[in-house]
């Protein structure tokens, strides 16, 4: 890359490229950005690298392009934390160029309640930080189509907006900083409920003899429906498949994070809380890397039955 | 109504003529049926009555029609089963004339376990019965647009059809006996659920300083939507109306016939049963006759916040 | 027995002759009281009846004394229906001779809601009915130093005093009818609360490195304590025993009790409802026959730890 | 006080002159030890050092004694960081003379993790720390008669012994740092679930008609037991005043502290994680400053009735 071509085209950095991230690096260098990758392992840097327009850095401070834009897509807010604390310690101040025109947008599942930390940490500095995650997973990161939620003032929106442009089907701005992370985690916790109140539901109603994919019907068709009733029972639970490609670690994490924020917010969800508990005890008995929708599996074995639609059709 | 013409016109029973049947009652008349009706409030009968082809009777056993249906629109399984002991008592055996042709159509929300329990004594008579509980509420009662659950045999649905046709929108056949029931009582746990679920978690992200509308609209686009958030938190919720029609009692009424039926199938639902625990608790607080949606009011009592939309937008 | 000895001694009759209505069969017979015996199980009742005082009989019927006292030992209140049901039969009207003088005493774990219907059944044929369940297991059985809970008029309990005598190490009277019934549950809800919460406690400072010998002494010095952390983790958890001689499945049938009353009584109890899931999915997952102390291998299991005294001690 | 004096005896600093922290200054001035105390509030320090052996300081910098202890009575581990921040900014290095023969004691009821964070950057300067959370109150502070667990190394518990002593009338070693306060927020745990378990069992009772009172002597006498049936019911709720002593917004606070050592451990609570919502639910509508065993008035309110003896012994 040769530095008459960098200064024709806008310049981005990305630290961070796991199943999301290097797919959303990707989607950037194709639509004509110069981009400075990290990852904690070179060789998946090195990898992306492969990419005309994506250059692979040593160094997470090396990814700072001076009033650019830095995108963060790290699995956890400790993580976080611990990458910008290295930004922060370079001696030629790379982070501080960012004050001028650039932002740093942590795009990752985070903790709102840290993201409000390392906020005011980097409002000390002048450097602009918003919170923008995304929903639709890898396919969605891989066709730019995901749905972005941020969360920080409209003013650092509007400095990240070009490059989420290229990643985005939809780009909403729900609130303050941190406020992306807290609806994402919120929806998150919604998204569980739904599933496992409808486990449980359908598995009252098969040891009572109805056969589950008729009572889904049913249930759609009125107001017991939820998006897991619609979608998940039928592609990832009724064919038995248990893959909707979203596991239940990173689901617990989610639901953790989603009791922090009560915590945080001194706010009492009796529901909530034990939702968060159940899942955490199904992630203890099921296999390690089990998809979030076993955790059906998890209430088929404490009730003693399966949620087989046609199972029992012959009680009739 | 002259003896020919009723010879000539179906005929078919009516008991019980609350808010909801007393419009099914018109709803059969209107459509051509003969249709003698009890109310054990004999002022109540009587208003229904007005209508031309309507007939108010004495006695409950005085609403069997020789082969003919009869329609139960009751309160609870106790005032079922106290009608159907009853109705066995008639010297003149009239129930009996039902086995020939006839049907016994429990069209309220009854406990399943009863339905059961009632069938099996209805079956050693010979007489048919099926559960058909109806959703919709009083509008759909009156356009004949109810969405029916039927539990129960096909052959004994079969007989039950042509008085369900002026009535339904919608006839499902759910499974074996009580079926229906069961179902009905699911279907509202999993509604209530979706509710109250979504109360804890808008005020976990309002107390975050979110703003409830916006947040409502990012979940209904994604995984955390249910039928509350796409319909009743905008409807009944956010317009502070709690006005969806079906009141909060009705609703732990049904919480209750489906923890019931956990207990009967012993199925462990911890989820379930602390959405019925909480219902319960708001009941026993918030004031006489409020709406099932008002639940959301306890929860802001709770949480010590209000879920109004442009609440909190100047945190942006 | 000559029909000249019965005249000399008091007579009393015994239906249930299981682990707990057998030696107390016996205590009655040791005490000089003439008894009349029947079990489901012929054999049974034949082995009970080898005790010189007592006599076995081939119908339930025929264990009602005129004017004497009647003892149920039953394993449910279905049981107990299903008896009165059949005792009320007799021709002969044997169950009327109760109500000069004598009594029937329900000294199982029934439930309290159906007591008092069949309460008012047997009021209507002016027959005393009391209940009376009682604490201690089989050896307390065996000793005749069962603790016993009643409920009941005071008028009928005089009725049962000398009978309850030999069997029972303290009777209490606590109630109106059922309230033994309900107590009993009531108490067991609460030990297992006790159980599974410090089950959970101790996990999570289990995991957290601290030893759960340690733990327990400390919190037993403490305001945490309860029955469990006293007596039962000592004794049956800690040498991973699990013998407390009260199985799983009759603890969970307590619990069902218990919610089914607070349902009765429209109380909401959030906790309680939660603890009676919990072990129902234990008794869903564990082995038949488990003790309800096993329901702390439950936990351990949800929560990937081992309660074990001195495991952790490596750690200080 | 001389400075030849002052040689003569050992020397230990107090920040935090709370309610507790206050007498448990004193009573290391009235056990012969030189004080130095620092409270937040200087008039608060000032009316402390009016004992003749205590000496109040303008920072918290120079409550440290060469080589000696420094006891720690703060509110939360928010305010131990803080605090311990300040410590380390001396330039005179102060802290660093702890290493030889001194330690840093936190006697409040901190967060378990916090414990280990902080513990982990004072090994590095390598300052003795550890937790030695106290139960007993005010009452046992003044008396010198204060529970007294303790987590860290046995080393370093030898050097707190000293000044524990005067304060303690047991001091035990529970395990690593931290699990002092794990243990001590496990133990709070375990006593607000026995405290509102028998309140929804109570409640339950009382509305079938039992009398409370009767209700609590038999339970004590049985299986149910725990702390708050023997203890907190007959002194505090019976009596309606609710003085235990110890606030809800504590309780709170504790259970709080228990919910992230699970979170942290990755344990699953279901019971405990709903026993702190309830709590907080409670604090929510309760008034400010109201005491712990006040939750016992929140089930009231959701319950519909009133847990005082004798209220219903009319049913008998």
């Amino acid at each position: 890359v040769t530095s008459a071509e960098t200064d024709l085209r806008p310049a981005v950095g990305v630290i961070g490229l796991g199943r999301m991230g290097a797919p959303m690096a990707r989607r950037l260098g194709d639509a004509g950005f110069e981009v400075r990758v990290f990852d904690v392992d070179p060789s998946v840097a090195a990898r992306v690298a492969l990419h005309p327009r994506i250059t692979a850095v040593d160094d997470g401070r090396d990814t700072i392009v001076p009033a650019g834009a830095l995108i963060l897509m790290l699995p956890s807010s400790g993580v976080v934390r611990g990458v910008i604390d290295h930004l922060v310690t370079d001696p030629a101040g790379s982070i501080d160029t960012l004050a001028g025109g650039g932002v740093v947008i942590d795009m990752g599942s985070s903790d709102p309640g840290e993201t409000c930390r390392i906020g005011e940490q980097m409002a000390e500095s002048g450097v602009p930080f918003i919170d923008a995650p995304v929903s639709g997973g890898v396919a969605a990161a891989e066709q730019g189509t995901l749905a972005v939620l941020v969360g920080g003032s409209s003013e650092h929106l509007e400095r990240a907006r070009p490059v989420l442009a290229p990643l985005a089907g939809r780009v909403v701005h729900v609130g303050r900083l941190g406020a992306g992370h807290a609806l994402k985690a919120l929806n998150n916790l919604l998204s569980a409920t739904g599933l496992i109140a409808a486990a449980e539901a359908l598995a009252v109603g098969t040891r009572f003899g109805l056969d589950p994919g008729v009572m889904l019907d049913a249930i759609n068709a009125s107001t017991g429906r939820n998006n897991s009733t619609e979608k998940k029972f039928p592609a990832f639970v009724f064919t038995r498949a248990f893959n909707a490609g979203f596991t239940l670690d990173l689901m617990v994490k989610d639901l953790r994070t989603a009791e922090r924020l009560a915590q945080l917010t001194e706010t009492a969800t009796p529901l909530s809380a034990l939702v968060a508990e159940l899942f955490s005890a199904a992630l203890s008995e099921l296999p390690e890397g089990a998809d979030h929708t076993s955790v059906v599996e998890w209430v088929e074995r404490n009730t003693g039955c399966r949620l087989e639609p046609g199972g029992n059709s012959s009680n009739f």
